[in-house]
Order: C-alpha cells, then structure tokens, then sequence
C-alpha cells in the first residue's frame, strides 16, 4: 500500500492546485486549460515554492492517456454524415489552412535561424486549431448554433483527419530524417488504406456488440466494454505502427456509429475531464517562465502569425468556396489559435529527440495568448467587417459579390445533379470494395511466414503453400470482388447511356450499351487483377500455379456466383442500418 | 510519447480482457467483480499463455487509486441521517457480526497453525460484508425496497465506519507488533476526535463551496474541483499518518451532504468504475492457482465459517434487536460474504509486510466462494426460516415472539421520550463542541514549533512565547467554549427541574433549581478546563502566566459575550441549514 504514496500525493497535489485553478479561471472567464497549465506551472520545478511533483515520469504516463481520451472523444464527435455534408468547402479551407501554416511556420523557423526540423514541426503545430478552445468559446458567446459555427465545426472534422495524417507522417520524416515524395505517397495510402477498412470492418461489427452490450442496462458493463474495445484498438494500431492518437480517434470514430453513442459520450466525459486535467497540468509543468524569457521575441512573432495567418487563410477559403464576406471573417476569426494538437506533435517531436527543448514551451505560450485572444477576435468579426466594407472599393465590393453568387449557383442542382451523385455513389462503393480486397492481400502478405510455418508440415512444397495462401485470399475477397464487378457493370452501362445516344446508334442502341458495358468493366477488372497481384506480394505463387489457381476459382465463382452476391447484400444492409440507425438517435 | 507505450499496452490487455469478462459475466448473471478477478488470473503471469503485463508497479500504482475511489464513493452513498435513524438495531448487530468473526478467524488461524499475526488479518478479513455485493445482488433480486434491506443497508454502514477503525488499528498493532489496550484507546479516541472534527469543519464549509461552484453550470468544474477536494484531503490524511481510505470515505460522507451529491455520483461512477475495475484486476493478477491447491482445506473451512458465524451472528443480532424471526434470517443470510475491504485489510498487511503471502489468496478464494453463494442464500432465507419454525418445540417458537413483541414495547414512545431526545440532542451539541476545543488545543501543540519558530524574532522568551500560543488557541476556542457552557448551563437546568420537585422544594424550588444549575455547570466547566490543559501539551504556559492569559480572557469575555453567542449561533444555523438542504434534496 506504502509505495504507491508518492505518485498518490503527486496526483493529490495535482488535483488540489487543478481544483482551486479551475474555480478561479471560471470565475474569471478563461478557458479552464490555462487554468490547468498554470496550475502545472505553479507546481512545476522551475517556480517558487519548490518542485512539488516527485515522480515526474508516473504523471506524464497519465498525461499519455489524457491524450488517449481527448482524441477518443473528439473520434466519439466525430460524424461521417456531418462530414459529407460540409465536405467540399471544409476540405478547401483546411487545406488552404494547414498548407499556408506550414510554409508560414517553416519559414519563421528558418527566420529565427532554427534548424530544419525544429522549423518543420513548428509549421506541423501552427496548421491546426484546437477544437476545445473553439467549442468552448462558441458555447460562451451563445453562437454555437449559427451557420458560420456549422461551416467552423465541419472545418474542425477535416482538421482532425489531416491532423492525424500529418502526425503519422512527421513520426515518418522524423526517424528517416527526410522528406521523400514517394515515401509520403506511399504512407498516405497505406494510411487511406487502413483507415477505411478500419472504419468499414469496425462500423460493420462494433455498433452490434455495444447494442447487445447495452442491452443489459448496467452502466458499468457498458462503460468496462467501451473502454476494452478503445484500449483493445489502439493496442492492435500501435503493433502496426501508427500512434496511440490514431487509434482512439478511430475507434471513437466507429463508436459514434452506434445508437448508444450518447449515454457512452456521458460515461466518458469524467473520465476524459480527469485525465486530460493531468494533461494539461503535465504541460505546464513543463513550462520553464526563463525559457519563455529567452524566447518572446519568436513567441509574439509566431502567435502574430497564427492570427493573421488562419484569419486570411480560412477567411479566404471559406469565401472562395462561395460564402459572404460576413461569414468568412467569422469563420477565419474563429480558427485563429492553436490548441491540443500542437501539444501533442510538440511531444512527438520531443520523444522522437529531433527537436529543440525550446519548441515545446513555445508552443504551449503561443496557445495560451491565442486561446486568450480568441473570444474578443469573434466578437471582433463583425464590426472588422463592417470597418473593411467601408473602406475597400466599391467596385472591389460589387465583384466580391457577384463572386459570392456565382460560386452559389454553381452547385445548385442542375439537370444532371441526380445523375451526378448517382455516379459518385457507386464510384465510393468501388473504392471502399476495392480497399477491402487490397487489405485482405496486403494482410495476407504481411502475415505470411506465420501462416507458412502454420501450414509447413502439411503442405512441404514452399510452391504449393503460396498458391494456397494467395487462393485463400482471393477466396475471402470474393464478395468484395463480385461486387466491385457488379458496380462496375452498372457504372459503365450508365456511361454508355450518356454517352451512345439513340439518335446516332439507332436499332443497335440497347446492344451497344450493354457490349460497351462489358468491355469497360471486363478492362476494368483486369486493372484489378494487375493492382491485386502487385500488392500480393511474398504470397504470389509462380505463373502455372497461379493460373490453376484463377482456374479454379472462376468454376467456383460461376457455381456459386449467386450465393456471393447474396452474402454482400446482407452485409452491405446490415452496414447501412447500422449508419441510418446511428442518425435516428441524434 | 514512447517511454509510457509499455505501460499504456498493460492497460490495454487488462481493459481488452476485462471488457471480455464483464460480458460473459454479465451473461452468467454472475457478479462483474468475480469477472474482473478472472481477468486478471487470465492476464497474470501464473497462468498460461503468459504474464501478459510488463510494469505491474504502476498497474498497483493504479489499483491503490481503486481503493481511494471505491470508498470516496462509499462516502458519498454514506448518510449521517439514515446513520442515525436505524443506528441503536445496526450498531448491536455490526458489533455482534465483528467481534464473533474477528475470534472465529483468528482462531480457525490458529487451528491450522498460522502465526498470530496472520491469524489476526484472517479475522480482521473476515469481519466485514461487502456493500457492492450484497446492494447488486438485493438489486438484482429486486428486493432494494423491503424492511430487511434497509436494515441491512443501516449495518453496512456502521460495519464501514468500524472497518475503517480497525483498519488504523491494525496498522498500529502490526507495527508496534502487540495489542496494548491502553495504546488502543489512545488510538480510538484520536480517531474519533479526527472524524468529529473533519465531519463538522468539513460539513460547514465543503457543501458551501460545491454549491458556489455548481452554479457555474459546468460538469467538468465541479469534478475537477471535487477530485481536487477528495485528494487534497487524502494528502492531510496521510500526513496525519491516518490511511487514504479513511481520507477518502471521510470526505466523501462530507461531501454527501451537498446538495448536489446526486450529480456529483453521477460524474463520480465511471471514474471509480475505471478503477475499480483495475482494482479487482490487479487482485487477480496477484493470484496463483497452486496456491489455491496447496490451501483447498483452509479456504472450504474458512468460507463455511463465513457464512456460518456471519448468518449465526448478525441473524441473532438482529433477532435480539427485536426483529421476527423472518427479517432476522434474511438479514444474516445477506451479509454472509467478504468482499472489497477483506482485500483491503489483505494488501495492508502484505505492504506492511507482517502477513504471509498465501493470505491474500485465501482472501480472494473465500469471496469468490462466498459471493457466488449470496444471491442463492438470500433466496433460500424464506424456506428455510419455514423449515426451522417446523421443527422447533412450539414453547421455543412462543418464546420467541414474546420476546420481539417486549423489545418492541420498549423502544415504543414513552411519556419522558421527548424530555429524553432534548437530552440527548443537548449533549451531542456539547459533545461536538468539546471535540472541535479539543481539536484546536491538540493542534496548537503538534504545530507549535512551526509557530514558535515563526514568532520567535518578535517574542524572544519562550515562556511568553506558549503563553502567546495558548492564548491564541483559547480565543479560537472561545465560540465553542461559550456555547459548551450555555449548553451545559441548559443541560443541568433541565436535569434540576426533574430532580428538584415543587412538593418538596416548596417556594425555593426555582432557585434551587437554578443554583443547582449554576454549580453543576461550572463544576463541569472546570472538568472542560482540566481537560484543555491536558491536551495542551508542550504550548502550556507556566502558572503565572497561565493565569495571567486567563484572566485576560476572562475580562475580554465579560466584554464581548453577546458577541461570541451570536458567532456560535450563525455558524450553527449554517451547518443545520446545510444538513437539512442535502436531506430534501435525496
């Protein structure tokens, strides 16, 4: 019972000094995360009265799991059907956003004389806003359920998505030490990769158990399992590779699927409030005020920056996307800061030993004065817009106007519209199909010498053993493949109705469609069949066996082909009953 | 962000497989805890596959958090009230079912030949039901509602207070290695001085605090600030030298009289159910099958023993306190398992290192048992108390009513029963008040040389020096020594009016009364005076100054004491206000 008192009074000393500063800083109106970095600095070594903290190493392995908890729920928030809606404009400007905070970042780094990685990641830490901050300060102001507050939380999602691409990425360019074009091409899609199967298999099988789970109306069991399955995923994530942070936010992405997913965002908030508490406590201890000291020169230089930078850059996008004036200066004035993202790549970067200590106290006083400037800067929208319309041309005026129209009618819906998302469905049936298939190859490739060894002593020829790996694949993938073919068919029958019109082909109108059909599917099957080989890998077995093997599983498929088709129809409801009913609940 | 990877995967295997468990558990209709013991006997490193856990320090780091949580929240479901009301019928049963296990376990561990210290925390172990099991198993039963388990309820509560004594006793027994009686009393009277003192500074202040900061309507400010209360308070605890889970239960029965205890339940369980979980887990983990083996006969002895002395013991607790038959039996066929606090007591003596290592084991083993056997006992209470009213001689059976029908009559409302409640009120109040003079004169002693040191540069002689401190302490007590006084003063006036007839007295009996009432309360108030003294330890100034600084007072107390009764007054219409506030709330 006695050795855990230590690390029992760090936590106690921890909570009592959180406690009085969350009081204070809601008395005073500030977002509770100054409050608990202050109090983290208050505590911290570097302060008076004294270090108060002894066993530094057991709370920052807390602080770990705030972070754990803080990108769980932001995963649990997070909607794919919210996602689709606002998708291309947020898209646009989070990636305005993030790439002109990247170069801007990078290119103070390299002012200040810093070395390149330092300069790379400060340019990572500036590229995204902190969805707390923002979310709190919104629900302050009472504008969380305006229009611009829908476009910033739309923002916000894709944010998070690159956000987790960009971490996965740094943790890439940091151990290689360089940046490779076609390093990051491949580390993308592999991310694409595992993140749509992931969100397939998980959306798939996970809203199930959690309905039967909640079924036996015990908080606790409920809570335990949730936890079992964030904890269970991330475990699976690190094996592969990608970061804890990636973990939860998918898994909390599933989640939000379910039906449950508001009794489950009760049960999880304590526990994410206590932890991320830690967090940020662990921040600022830290925080070193002399290095602050050293540093205010790049530290009002870059919060500047962050300001003006997401004010042009997510003003400017939303308004080329077709927004008002108005709106846009509302938008940019609420993405100007930066929050936990930058904390957590600010570590990264630290654990990963390729940045300077100096980055990390940086980050964290660029945030606090953005954090703290954020409320007055969305109040602020609105007579700043009114100031410019007076000042700016009128001329300049009318054509920013006309601008605004033109975007809207362009994507209003014309003839064609219906047609339009019609294709565009099926294309994203294939693509997720086709990504099923290419991790079912690529699985297979990966964990081949375990099932070799497996299979070794029944089946001696190594020949013979890759022949039956590579068709037990291709078994497995074969509803996903008929499908594909299937969507295929569709898709090109509805190309060549649009494209061979009666009034050219005449009688043979029907008969061409259907032949154009399937030639462009046959050809886009065999484009297919090329992509799965390339990706087989170690598993592909020699020229004669693989065709024996296609052999044999065309007789399959031509005996069996109705049985395929029946199995991915019941999958494919079951997927989209589990995503309608997920909408039902909210 | 690497260094807590291995920790964070412990966390994920013991999160991933109890998530498992609870489900099958859940399914079984079987208790969750006994799932999570499973978990861990899985997970550790006795069973096959392997020790799935790397750093099993910080998963006991975070079990020990288990123990603050799971009796913090104890606390919370803690009610002076409902304390109060079934007390006289709960104390003489919880005190029957201690003291018969407490004699039975330390002699069945003597009879297998255990060394006395083990035999001891065998007994110790044996002495306390489990709150958790018994309220899921009446819930599931649905018998929450019924007579029998309120009563239940009341003796859990007293068995928690005595659990939390014996748990200072026996750290104090098994580091001085002996039963001192005198040093017992000494110990008792500390801690009951304590848990008065904390019970009402904390009662006047804390409620007052939360309620401040629920109006800021935030969920994660008030958990964070009551977290910070709950360590905070467990950090003086623990500097008192007193172990956290007194600190823990004891704020939380402070905090239960807030108002908004139900929200804060709320925001507490899925904290504590996180914990517990590892809690249970860890206890698991520790767990080795051979060991179970090799101790089969002691574990089947010890479990009968439970069930046995704890149905004998708290069944005739319970009939003595003038229950029928019927409420009896189901009353002792409730509480006849061990649980959490057995686990408690358990790692107390392996951390103090005075237990033997297979204790603990046994301590599970026999929960597991006997919490398996719980829900079948309280079903079985009905026939059984049938089957016995059969069987026995219908003299026995009259006798026996007789009996529960004169108790009755006893407690029914006499014509002095409210002469007897002012009674009892006026010296609870008194009792209160001597316990917080107590508590300022036995401070001023134990911090007196941190002050002496500080007014040292002021006051250069030191008998002036402990004249000032003892001075400063009798002002501080002044409120509580005035109110004491006129508690007393009305005390004997009431107990003259009863003495002193007017048949006999004739025309001097309300000045006789009156005298009688004057001399009788100062002759206790010179008890008061010797008893400060005594207390006041090293801060007692010499006798002349003694008088000196009495005198003094005595004059300051001529002058201002209107002044004195109206603080006293307010203080206690706060502290009334607060526990009648929390009462309508529930």
């Amino acid at each position: 019972m006695h050795h855990a008192i230590g690390f029992i009074q760090d936590l106690a000393v921890i909570m009592a000094i959180a406690g009085i500063m969350t009081i204070v800083f809601q008395r005073l109106r500030q977002p509770l995360v100054l409050g608990y970095i202050v109090a983290g600095v208050v505590i911290g070594p570097y302060t008076p009265p004294f270090a108060l903290v002894h066993d530094q190493n057991t709370i920052s392995t807390l602080a770990e799991l705030g972070v754990v908890f803080l990108l769980f729920s932001l995963g649990l928030e997070f909607s794919l059907r919210k996602l689709f809606r606002v998708g291309m404009t947020a898209l646009v400007v989070a990636l305005a956003e993030i790439v002109l905070m990247l170069w801007l970042g990078f290119e103070i780094g390299r002012f200040f004389g810093w070395k390149a990685m330092d300069a790379l990641f400060l340019g990572a830490m500036l590229a995204i806003s902190s969805t707390t901050i923002i979310v709190k300060a919104l629900d302050e102001l009472g504008m969380k359920r305006e229009r611009f507050a829908q476009l910033v939380f739309g923002i916000l999602i894709v944010e998070d998505v690159l956000a987790i691409a960009m971490i996965a990425l740094l943790s890439g360019v940091a151990s290689s030490g360089s940046v490779d074009s076609y390093d990051v091409a491949v580390t993308l899609c592999r991310l694409v990769l595992f993140m749509t199967v992931s969100l397939v298999v998980g959306i798939s099988l996970v809203p199930r158990l959690l309905h039967y789970v909640a079924g036996f109306g015990s908080n606790e069991v409920l809570l335990i399992t949730v936890l079992g399955l964030c904890f269970g995923f991330c475990l699976i994530v690190v094996k592969l590779d990608y970061s804890i942070a990636l973990g939860a936010f998918l898994i909390g992405a599933i989640i939000a699927e379910s039906r449950h997913v508001q009794a489950i965002e009760r049960l999880i908030e304590p526990v994410r409030d206590l932890f991320s508490a830690i967090f940020f406590v662990a921040i600022g201890l830290m925080l070193d005020p002399r290095v602050l000291a050293q540093h205010t020169m790049p530290i009002l230089v870059i919060s500047l920056a962050v300001i003006v930078g997401k004010i042009v850059s997510c003003g400017l996008g939303t308004f080329l996307a077709g927004n008002d004036a108005r709106t846009s200066m509302r938008v940019g004035m609420g993405l100007s800061q930066i929050g936990e993202f930058s904390f957590i790549i600010a570590s990264l970067g630290m654990s990963l030993k390729v940045t300077s200590h100096f980055l990390y106290p940086i980050a964290v006083a660029v945030s606090a004065l953005t954090t703290f400037s954020t409320p007055y800067l969305i109040r602020g929208a609105d007579p700043l817009t009114r100031r410019l319309a007076c000042t700016i041309p009128p001329s300049v005026a009318r054509a920013a106007g006309f601008y605004t129209q033109w975007v809207q009618g362009l994507s209003a819906v014309g003839e064609k519209a219906p047609l339009r998302d019609m294709v565009r469905r099926v294309v994203k049936q294939i693509a997720i199909n086709l990504a099923l298939v290419a991790a079912i190859f690529i699985g297979g490739a990966y964990f081949s010498p375990t099932l070799e060894a497996w299979i070794a002593p029944w089946v001696p020829s190594a020949r013979a053993r890759s022949a039956l790996l590579w068709g037990g694949a291709l078994l497995l993938s074969m509803p996903f493949l008929v499908a594909v073919y299937r969507k295929l068919k569709s898709l090109s029958l509805l190309l060549a109705e649009i494209g061979v019109q009666p009034a050219l082909a005449g009688r043979f109108t029907s008969g061409l469609r259907r032949a154009i059909a399937e030639v462009v599917a046959g050809a886009a099957m065999l484009g297919v069949f090329v992509l799965v080989v390339a990706l087989s890998g170690r598993i592909l077995p020699p020229v004669d066996l693989l065709i024996a093997v296609l052999a044999g599983a065309a007789v399959l498929l031509g005996a069996t082909w109705r049985w395929w088709i029946r199995i991915h129809a019941r999958w494919q409801i079951a997927l989209r009953e589990t995503l309608e009913q997920g909408g039902d609940d909210r």
